[in-house]
């Protein structure tokens, strides 16, 4: 039964309700709400591990996800992607049954928002704090003030805060170089506060990303944290010092089918639509699609490292492999890789299979 | 109806029908047989529209599209992925029931197949020439005449020919770079084919990849073709020259979230849990994740470039506009993006939305 002959995604259980539990910790430490990002594992059922630890409130990536959430007993959800007027409708069937926040950062959409919508809904500003991939600059005061005398006049949209994603603290190693991009955006939403804090008494900052909230501890002012990869972690984590290999709570099972010892390379059932492509660029400037690791049944062994995946088309991967082992490796076995991206590679494979036996569903 | 308020796949089954006619066309006038692969559209309706050119043959990657398709009414198939012992009650299920050829390249797996198997298989030997991910090399006869042996005195396991997939065909840019990889590779299928044709008279040579097909002629020798991913093409492949922009079947559809005129750029919620996180390297070193073109409702237009998609994160894609065209586009719009892997953003949407109005399901 435990005979991999496709790709499995395999969920240690564990390592997963370990690093939720942690995480529940450090942001009890900081005195910070916890809001974590569901967008990674997509399941009701680790949904629940986390209202095990007394939470009650989540983030979600799009509208589906959160009426997934909905629809499994989750009744305070933000959507951390900026919406537009053209999503009235959906924001409105979900605003009249569970408290919805949504991100907003356009003057227009405010308006025609306030015009279209039936019920009240809490509203993010989105802001800029380095990563320059969406939001308001958050230097952009002018800016803010204009979004932020709309929503005082809106009976529809509750301004709740200013949301931000660090996204560039993927791209440091270690705590140095994160705190030297964690400071600075941390800095700029405090100036923030400081400015508005006598108009908006209740303005709230949230934080989100797993490698500051993994590795930083000073987060003075921010009221709320949404990371959300920590609940599996991924080889890239590990690489920029957010968690260990062990604490990996995804690993993708795969078939070997080729043995290329002229080459010490290995050919495995386990491609582009299983791990999707993502890669990470290590410090010596190669680059992985995977870390391979050795698995006996469904259970897998980081101290018995066999190599990294070089390439991926869509079925086949290519691992090269480290040392001699490659002399144990025979088609049919099986091995182990853990994701560059468990997010990505959770949302290809749509389901779990756990090392104690049991299966686990997502969002379909 | 039209209105794109989330991601969706949109197929123009005009381009899509008549990029199966020409490849029909183009198969026909090399005298070759036509077993297109599948894996790109995963789609029983769109298997269909080959059917109605009298393709009778195909091509998949995986037990599971094998099974789909043989569900719809395929009876011939080739599994183009090496297969192991391990899958023999796979492979033994779908060969009581239809044609199968399997792919194989190692001694133990064959003798083992042959004691576990009930049905007979066709098997394809997987030669190497040139692209290095997997088969045995083209040019180590004395490995190739051992399998062959074994399969001489196999009962279950018929020896149909060579398989080999040039993927580094899409690694060129034109005609003459395509010419220089793909007549070494068909030059050492000659040299197989001639050295064993008068003990296997009725031994194949199939040969794969979209490149190649698309503008290469002169496949002299070559019995079967596999293309797969010309159904639709995609921005990669009007990259290296296989197709125009024009060619390109299939478009996401997506919503405009914000739009930074400060820096050029639009975010859109089309990210990689849509696309998939291919991207292409143009000839002027930049990097691009997909084309971005004007849409009108459901129809999309390659004469009005938007620009590029920059980068990619799970929701997100942050496009790159080309000259002063941002100046029309606000938050709530539509653009369309041509994929740069079609296989990979189909694999991960699930379901096409057509021009013409019908929806087609693939493979769950």
């Amino acid at each position: 039964m435990d005979d991999i002959i496709e790709p499995k995604l395999i969920l240690n259980p564990e390592i997963c309700r370990r690093n939720i539990q942690i995480m529940v910790q450090r942001v009890k430490a900081w005195s910070g709400d916890f809001r974590p990002h569901f967008k990674t594992h997509q399941s009701a059922t680790i949904g629940e591990w986390f209202k095990q630890e007394g939470i009650e409130r989540i983030t979600v990536s799009s509208f589906k996800m959160a009426q997934y959430f909905a629809n499994h007993g989750w009744n305070d959800i933000t959507i951390a992607i900026t919406v537009t007027a053209k999503h009235a409708q959906l924001i409105d069937q979900l605003a009249s049954k569970i408290n919805l926040n949504i991100v907003l950062e356009d003057e227009n959409n405010i308006t025609e928002l306030e015009q279209q919508l039936h019920n009240p809904v809490g509203v993010f500003i989105k802001v800029d704090t380095g990563y320059h991939r969406t939001g308001i600059d958050a230097d952009n005061l002018s800016k803010l003030k204009q979004l932020l005398q709309l929503l005082k006049n809106s009976k529809k949209l509750i301004f709740i805060g200013f949301l931000t994603h660090a996204g560039h603290t993927y791209h440091v190693h270690g705590e140095d170089q994160m705190q030297k991009i964690v400071k600075p955006a941390l800095d700029k939403l405090l100036v923030l506060k400081t400015f508005l804090k006598d108009e908006f008494p209740l303005m709230q900052l949230s934080w989100g990303d797993t490698p500051s909230c993994s590795v930083y501890n000073d987060f003075y002012g921010v009221d709320e944290f949404r990371p959300g990869n920590f609940v599996f972690y991924d080889y890239t984590q590990s690489e920029i010092g957010s968690c260990n290999l062990e604490d990996i709570a995804v690993c993708l099972a795969v078939p070997v089918l080729a043995v290329h010892p002229e080459r010490n390379e290995v050919v495995v059932h386990g491609g582009a639509v299983h791990l999707s492509k993502d890669y990470l660029r290590k410090e010596d400037g190669s680059i992985s699609y995977g870390k391979v690791i050795a698995m006996n049944g469904l259970q897998w062994n980081v101290d018995e490292i066999v190599g990294e995946v070089k390439s991926l088309s869509q079925e086949h991967g290519i691992i090269s492999v480290e040392g001699d082992s490659i002399r144990n490796i025979k088609p049919g076995d099986q091995l182990g890789i853990l994701p560059v991206h468990s997010c990505l590679t959770a949302n290809l494979m749509k389901q779990f299979w756990c090392t104690d036996g049991n299966k686990i569903d997502m969002m379909p």
